[in-house]
């Protein structure tokens, strides 16, 4: 094995990323050494490249950007018991402290001293990356490498959609981004009574249809109304949030039916005015913060789902590149016209 | 219209039940009438044509049997505000008090002052039926007739499967009469991980494989080596028992896992010898005890399941009589060679 | 029998209201005549007194106000199975249809048609009030007649406090008025392991300390920096807020735990400002909009409570009239120096 | 410090344990060296002094036996972060694997991989105990040593109690043995409505009376009957099931509602003849399987309950032995006179 690897690095404050020569990196006693096969970018990666306020608040460069990845676990430390060597993993992107209290009643997803690969720590837009074992998540036998790198991403829609029941409900997905879209194909598998979906990107429209919406509506062109009439006046029974904008929270919570449920994943733009009576109190809604998977019970989920067969993940796979053309990559998802892209070392 | 009407009664105490004549019955101010467009048979209806033990306890003949019905309203009491005259209904079986701890509630379903049709009072192997506004339950428009008759004992499969999320999870069915067949159903369209099921009836597992098992396993061929051989060795997330037999019983608890679920709406023959440490406080386990349809909950789940597709019955229908054709009907039954049988006056 | 008798009505739009004589009304066949033995006042009976615009739209007078009532059944409807005539009953508010999905599912407490007494109908300032049978909630033998009448409001509290499990939880009720009060008593009672609460008045917060708070702290004090040092820097696990001051929850949300719950009862006075992203998504928050109270759940467990001696709301009933020094009454409470104001007629 | 501690020791299979010198152990570099100050004796330690079947089957002598323990950490291993040298711990019993699908998703009390101590590896009748650092468990500053060693124990309880919610709740404790008196305890903080509870011993009833129940009655005095008249004959809404006697779970059942719901930690002498159809299907039951207590849920809610005063166990420790007069302390155990015996080393 060579001593060093291809990476692409937030150098230094400020825009871009370069692709660079690194050390390969060392396994600590719990870690495991992963061969990236592929590496796929999520809006996080986005705002890392752009340099916004959150990044500048957040990265202390330089450090190996990516967070979706998936691999084979080439090296282990001394006392790793799994996975083994060779085995076909999807990692977790939220190294978490095992001791919390959060940690030690099952809710690490929520885990206040959680590291981030590729933001608080290196990741995976590299050929290898060293991680800790319980991170590195087995996947199924002939999972193709652009499903398995999705699983990440994935487990956040399965989180948002199993924060309640869906089965048999009227649902409405707010936000067709990668997560919205596979939050729409999660609640189709488990028997939702219908999807509504919107976004007023055509091109996420056109994918939410392909996902198993029963009806992807433009947010721009009266979904209230719409939604109303497809529901006999009554609305919908769950709000499954996932684009951040409070003009979608605000038709979101208009068209949530009174005792309604409400998951919410999606990141406003910062605070807004809210109709806290009639959003909440008077319509005895029922809210839920989403952060993340929850560990590891939604990777339970997520594999389930996919090994099943009930959950097709790949309409969603709509660019590919190998890691040195990432700014080609970048571009297209500033465009906006694209489901998840992959990225192959 | 006429002022009589064709019934299959219990006409007195033993074996056999007999078509007659009777009045066409008058609505309370509370009731509405009820044109029956098809009854189907349920095991209930055996136990009483065959007027065994619990028949001879609990029924005071004459009186009209049947239980699993649909039909049209047309005629209104009083104070009846919905449905309206001319709504194709399927019918609730029992009639609770709505004054009880219980229903006042959410919990009618477990009403200790019920009164079940076809069994404490008139029923609907007959041409009209008068029942309780609310136990006539609106059917979505377009149902076929025999998907309708179905909906009653279809909330039993639904009330069973969603004693608990059976999304992604393993789950074995004991028993594969109707009641478990459209379980199987139901857990495929909630999206389970897998569906193993048993049933001593070459005939009955055929239909298992129809309504989505992944494994349909004869009782007697070493079903616990099967099922533990399916799951790498772990056994199965949830048991969900129809067949009230010990044997299944003890199948069943025997691959669950430890802290696994389990639905039990089979009817045991009597008290048998049960392994209370293994099968219930060492594992963990979490057993619920299944009475009849949540009311109304079960309805309204059971009417989206079969709207939106997810779940498709016809598989079910087996055979088909004229109500003059009961003797028939309950012959067949009994050969065990059938599915659903349904009864058109 | 005579009669009329004495009403507090609300006789044309504007502030005030009026002493009156009104015939004693007639039972519905489905209703019961309570003869009142006490009333309480409601904050919204103040907002109806005041003739605010919320009041302004909702009421048609004339009316006779007043829906915390509890009294003494007198006469029953033909088709009335219990209460018993000499029954001693507190009356439930929400008088509700019964045939909508939410009355069918044990949610009756959002149905959508339901009809306040004292607002939409005639209510309790009176010497009568006939209402629905199933409204007339039987007391416990013994039960004093200043506790009784508090019953539908402490089911406001007890719906509040059980919006979630309190027990052995870090409890922050905001809002000492009553209903928050009572609030703090059944956390009190269910074993919270802390219990902080905030107001503005210091009237208020002694109560606060009388009703079982560990911490009662005056709003204006830099809450957020005391109950963070209460709590090891950590927050709380739970938020009860019943203010509905935008402030009060902007604390209450600061000083939640990542991964709380909170259960919101106070009406804000319009829409404000929220911090989205940092009170709910980061947070992983589960926040519960609570109407009335669970229909008929709450009830049964609030007599409970009451019986078993868990809960003792007498420190709360703090000033006491005649039904005819209504005015006197009213002017007391707009004071803020009070608890409970029970009228007698 | 020395090199070598006292232990109390099974030495080889047969009845009976030896006082013997020991090597004080090393810790492993994730364990700590806790010095005991109390050890309390537990059912299960007595079937290892007898040396029953189920003793035989598991042990493999020579080992320390004990597992209710609790100390002062006085070493760490390198890769401790807590708790600190100094701290006093109480010890959790079960020593998990951390990696399992169980212990990944909140369920380590149901790993499958877990090793006792004092049954499958040294325990704590003993000066010193090496244990990993996760389960010594920090006490709150001023916690009495005769409570502290309780709280392994106490975890019982607390799981039992909660496996439902019990606040308002009628409740029926079957078994007085030191955990089902702590599970009284519990109910009773949590606002229980009334708790009922049945033993055979006159000296353990005595104590369920002073750990809080209302009524505690003979299990051969005609306990079925006494209850339904203490509950309008309705039953009881909860059943906690602490004895393992079938005649005790058959009275149970008996009284517990259709609806209610079990929780069950009793450990049966074997299979037994259970009436399938009545205690769990008609009777739409809910049961719940209880092993330990939730890792580590259990604690933070045990370590509250003590810390608040919500519940005080200080009756139930009857007699305080020193290490060395094991003899006598199993000699009172054995005589059923007794609470919880606590040994001092």
């Amino acid at each position: 094995m060579a001593s060093t690897m291809k990476a692409v690095i937030k150098a230094r404050p400020g825009p871009g990323l370069e692709l660079t020569e690194r050390p390969i990196p060392q396994v600590g006693s719990n870690e495991v050494l992963v061969k990236v096969m592929a590496a796929s970018i999520c809006g996080t990666d986005q705002h890392i490249y752009k340099w916004d306020k959150w990044a500048e608040s957040r990265l202390r460069p330089p450090v190996i950007v990516g967070h979706e990845v998936c691999g084979e676990v080439v090296a282990r430390g001394a006392q790793v018991v799994e996975p083994n060597v060779g085995e076909f993993v999807s990692l977790e992107s939220h190294v978490i402290c095992n001791r919390c209290a959060y940690c030690r009643t099952g809710r690490g997803h929520i885990c206040q001293n959680t590291r981030l690969i590729g933001v608080d720590r290196d990741g995976g837009f590299a050929e290898y990356i060293a991680i800790d074992a319980q991170n590195a998540w087995p996947n199924p036998p002939g999972l193709p490498v652009e499903i398995a790198v999705l699983q990440e991403n994935f487990g956040n829609a399965v989180h948002t959609a199993f924060a309640t029941d869906v089965t048999a409900k009227k649902v409405l997905v707010t936000g067709c981004g990668p997560v919205g879209l596979m939050t729409i194909a999660v609640a189709r598998a488990a028997a939702a009574r219908s999807i509504y979906a919107t976004d007023i990107s055509p091109y996420r429209l056109d994918l939410a249809w392909r996902m198993g919406a029963d009806l992807a509506l433009n947010a721009r062109d009266n979904v209230v109304e719409q939604i109303l009439a497809a529901t006999d006046r009554e609305g919908v029974d769950i709000l499954l949030e996932t684009s951040g904008a409070p003009s979608a929270i605000e038709q979101g919570f208009t068209v949530l039916k009174v005792g309604g449920e409400a998951a919410l994943l999606g990141v406003a733009p910062g605070p807004f005015t809210f109709d806290w009576n009639h959003h909440l109190v008077f319509k005895a809604a029922r809210v839920y913060g989403i952060n993340g998977r929850r560990l590891w019970e939604t990777w339970y989920q997520s594999r389930a789902l996919v090994r099943s067969g009930a959950v097709d993940l790949s309409p969603l796979v709509t660019h590919r590149f190998s890691l040195e053309e990432f700014d080609k990559a970048f571009a297209v998802m500033a465009s906006g016209e694209s489901g998840k892209i992959v990225l192959f070392p």
